[in-house]
């Protein structure tokens, strides 16, 4: 049976690179197994399939119990494929906190507290003796920029800082060119709908019974955006009428400044305030040195949702 | 700080050597780590830790959100140290089924559908060059032998195999004598209470909202321990009373036959009957071939649980 392998919904340059690569791994592995991506492809990771000449992946619509997957770059079942309870899980390679994941056998997972899914599949390249082509070489690069915004993310590691430099080797290409032209070939805004903006790369938390929703958006110009701002705050209140979000944040990160600003939309939206100690002001706010959704933005959240219940 | 690392509630020989052997990995890579039990070791694993002359780890009563601690052996929350939602997890080495676990942050998480905690530690050891001394050797070596039954469990797993070979080299100790006599230290029922044997090795698990309660109990005389039958039945009816389990099974596993003689106490245990496709006379029955808890009973009685509401 073809083993279908993964990454999150709302797919990034990570997510739709780890599944490809993974999916190489287990062919090389002797195995049977495709890569599938859960949505449209962004910007900045057409940018780096492009330049590599490597194809899309195929769209997957849901998984049913026939199915054996992989999962790559997330592990929390919102964020994954529809129907996954169903699924036989087989793998998970993942870097992010665990949870809402549950399986009735025993599994393969392995997620590590490192900066990219790529660093791990790095190191399982090596572990298992494989050549890494210049392809893939290229695609494992382009998450690790990706995922560390260059390195200037707080997520980065040593072993993320590493593995991009073996990688870049490898693929042959100058790692910062051609970073800064992928980041930026992703973080233009203009010619983006406000509902592209804040569903983009947007992912769903279950914290303390509220349904958070928190969108991302990487930018070079803040103020192009923030122009738009009504506009962004009627499609949010929109989404989250008929999503049923008790909060959503938009967080959009200058990846120059290394800083975010957020709109936050619901009754509770003040929990922004009790997480980074700052003052909303027209449901705005500045987070100074705030980029990683993951290391800074959920973990703040989290915990002061559950100063708020105890 | 020190990490505190330990293994399941009713600790079993893998649980118990595990933590010691991770402790041991985790001060050799410079850490600071402290193995512990969550409740009181069986004769089977003291046989084994008397054997290979290491000490009982120390009683840990329960966890809080000052501690940063490892699991081993387990990773659902409600087979693990009480506050376990309140401590740091930073890392989770295992080899069953990922449940009913959750983390705020990113951690170091493996699991691998292995027999034995143990084998999964060989590896680290071998992937972080680190001598094994003939004591931990010894530990591992125990912890496979009790998981795979020597080899016969269908958990076990060619890894295991050739790691017990590997590890019996290291410790010097001819693992088919040493291993029956300490399965067997561990299998005499005559002097446990009926309250020792129904909670010695016994583990929770939620399934489809029943809270369902497993022990299972090695013997090599089936016969001494169904002589009790009525006085366990009654004793697993009062904790049935007391801690409101929907359904409380008792797998009596003959070593020696690889067969088990299952009790079923509940409303709904008819669920054993399309479980295992066999009939329940006077709430029992023979499940020929059945060996595992993890492998063989959990997920048919957990397949079984999800036909019922579908």
């Amino acid at each position: 049976m073809t083993v279908k392998i993964f990454g999150h919904k709302n797919p990034d340059t990570d997510t739709i690179t780890s599944a490809i690569v993974t999916a190489t791994i287990e062919k090389e592995l002797g195995g049977d197994a495709k890569a599938y991506r859960l949505g449209e492809i962004n910007k900045e990771t057409e940018y780096a399939l492009n330049y590599f000449n490597v194809e899309v992946p195929e769209l997957l619509e849901s998984v049913n119990d026939t199915d054996e997957v992989m999962l790559v770059d997330h592990n929390e079942f919102q964020q994954s494929a529809d129907g996954i309870e169903q699924a036989t899980i087989t793998s998970v390679i993942d870097h992010h906190r665990v949870a809402n994941f549950e399986t009735d056998a025993p599994l393969y997972f392995r997620a590590e507290p490192v900066g990219c899914t790529a660093t791990i599949l790095n190191k399982i390249y090596k572990e298992n003796n494989i050549e890494i082509t210049k392809e893939m070489a290229g695609l494992m690069m382009s998450a690790i920029i990706s995922d560390t915004l260059l390195l200037k993310s707080p997520t980065t590691t040593k072993q993320d800082e590493e593995a991009l430099h073996e990688l870049s080797t490898i693929a042959d290409v100058n790692y910062e060119t051609y970073g800064l032209d992928m980041l930026k070939a992703g973080a233009s805004t203009k010619d983006k709908s406000a509902k592209t903006l804040i569903t983009g790369d947007a992912k769903s938390f279950d914290m303390n019974d509220n349904h958070v929703r928190i969108a991302q958006v990487n930018v070079v110009d803040l103020e192009e955006l923030f122009e738009r701002k009504q506009e962004l705050t009627e499609e949010m209140q929109k989404e989250s009428n008929e999503e049923n979000y008790d909060l959503f944040i938009l967080v959009v990160t200058d990846i120059l400044a290394s800083d975010s600003r957020v709109i936050a939309i619901g009754e509770n939206n003040t929990v922004i305030e009790r997480a980074f100690d700052v003052a909303l002001d027209d449901n705005e706010a500045l987070l100074t040195g705030v980029v990683s959704r993951k290391k800074q933005v959920v973990p703040n959240i989290e915990k002061a949702f559950k100063s708020l219940y105890e």
